[in-house]
């Protein structure tokens, strides 16, 4: 497989370096970043010897990919261009853009033509990721698959955040004033976890289903005492981390709740129940690693997005559980 | 959906039952046994009134379905011709049959030709179920979405044979003596879990790993003291139930292993647990139930079939995940 990545940050380099792992030939980086751009991708991971690939923000430099994963940023609008330029180039593409596991929803006019793009140049582009794309939605519908009729599904994240890299925990607010927390949220300076309304709307997409209301929110999670938990250190009253959660609604119903909890010391794990008319079963996990979890699930669809039909696609195009609501 | 029934016993009467709820048809029931052919539908699942449909032991009843169950026994060889009828009669065909899972093991030659008549005629044909089918194949696989490189498979079912169906308590032996029961084990009278290397193949399939070995084994799991259990006494010494594995081995170690435990008064759940070469996860059910989740995996597949490639289809070849093993 010959891969192209585009975005050589935190989440690109992590995909190189399992890429390679898994024999994978990188044949191009692009980057906008000054400070890497002509580097060489083996001194930028760390390897012994040079790769033979310089960062670039050419990206024709990618020609030459079987599939690109593209891990730039979370909005759709944002990235727009970029995934347009890979589609003109007829190259397949996984992206970790957040928005993009269903840009119906908050992009509708991008998706349509993003889709269009892509028939058009007879490529295909999907955006996943571990959450949204798998832990709160895919995993979730193929648990349905023993139900002959759904009544409700419930799923949680809950991950520690001193156990993540140093960007996440800026993106969460660790060590803020609540107030300033709030407002940097409000103000967009802040993202906390991007994608809960995406997991409601593939959930409810495979199923079939016209929601009457989606909601998300979001808050800051207090210190409610001075605490050290790993290398944070944080004192009573500032932001430890977030929770929050992202709700489907059907004839006034809450019959889609997906929540996630990030903090510093918070317990890891994910539990996922489903709701069956005549029985419910409950399955819940040691916890699956935020980043490499991303990185592995882009791999694997990556592994086999050349064998599928071209057009914009989302994850529960590709899954053949639809869950069977009755309403 | 119009949906016909093949095999009208216990699972084929839950299907019907299952699918009504749904709102679904049932176009036809075919079935041998004398006792029932004749008779309304409605009559049999104890409906208020009619159904409107008697069980045939013609399969040409079943001509106007979109889809048809097929539930009648676990042996490739024994259900073959049934299944080419309706082949031939051009429906798409989801079968209960547990060697049917994985036909290529058991029966390399029959599923061949299988394939080729499902493909000759347009039909699509797909063996599943909750165990084989489910549980310890296409979930495990589905859960290694979030590895890079996987090195094991674990996977384990327990249930509580005091909970399930006459039938299923006759097939795993309970009360019986030991020695008479691996008598009957080994003449085939009895077959206690007929799948373990079903699964295991799924399991090696998707990852497009060619196994050095598989093996399955079954005992019979024995009271240590005068037993009552639910409606079952059992004395000392007696059978309560079996446990059994299915293994595969890659390069003399065991990547995939899969268990099954099913007696009296058994723990119910199922643990998935996949080990990366970075970390592993381990996920807990609080239990699946074996007939109405293997009618609901069923009527799921049902669901979709007339939108699959036509041929002889296994789960693996519909869910777009492939565990990446490095070997």
């Amino acid at each position: 497989m010959r891969i192209g990545i585009y975005g050589f940050g935190s989440i690109g380099r992590l995909v190189a370096r399992e890429a390679v792992k898994r024999g994978w030939e990188i044949v191009g980086a692009i980057d906008i970043d000054e400070k890497i751009i002509g580097k060489d991708i083996g001194e930028i991971l760390g390897f012994e010897e040079k790769y033979g690939v310089v960062v670039s923000r050419d990206v024709e430099e990618l020609i030459d990919a079987d599939v690109v994963v593209h891990a730039t940023s979370s909005y759709l609008d944002k990235v727009y261009d970029q995934i347009l330029s890979l589609v003109r180039l007829g190259i397949d593409t996984v992206s970790t853009c957040e928005t993009l596991s269903y840009p119906y929803y908050r992009y509708p006019v991008l998706a349509r033509k993003l889709n269009e793009e892509a028939l058009r140049y007879g490529v295909t582009v999907l955006g996943t990721g571990i959450n949204p794309g798998f832990l709160l939605d895919t995993l979730p519908i193929v648990l349905t698959a023993p139900f002959n009729i759904v009544e409700k599904i419930v799923a949680k994240r809950s991950l520690d955040a001193s156990k993540r890299r140093k960007s996440f925990v800026e993106k969460i607010g660790i060590g803020m004033d609540p107030e300033e927390y709030m407002k940097a949220l409000r103000e967009g300076k802040l993202t906390g976890h991007v994608g809960y309304a995406e997991s409601v709307y593939l959930i409810a997409d495979a199923a079939g289903i016209h929601l009457d209301k989606v909601e998300e929110r979001q808050e800051p999670i207090i210190a409610d005492k001075d605490m050290i938990i790993g290398e944070f250190k944080v004192r009573k009253g500032e932001v430890i981390g977030i929770k929050g959660y992202g709700t489907g609604y059907k004839n006034r119903k809450e019959i889609i709740r997906l929540e996630f909890h990030a903090y510093l010391g918070a317990k890891e794990y994910e539990e996922i129940m489903v709701i069956g008319t005549d029985y419910e079963v409950r399955w819940r996990s040691t916890g699956t690693p935020g980043d490499q979890g991303t990185v592995a699930v882009v791999l694997n669809i990556a592994n086999i997005i050349n064998d599928l039909s071209p057009g914009l696609l989302l994850m529960t195009d590709i899954i053949p559980f639809k869950p069977f609501f009755k309403h």
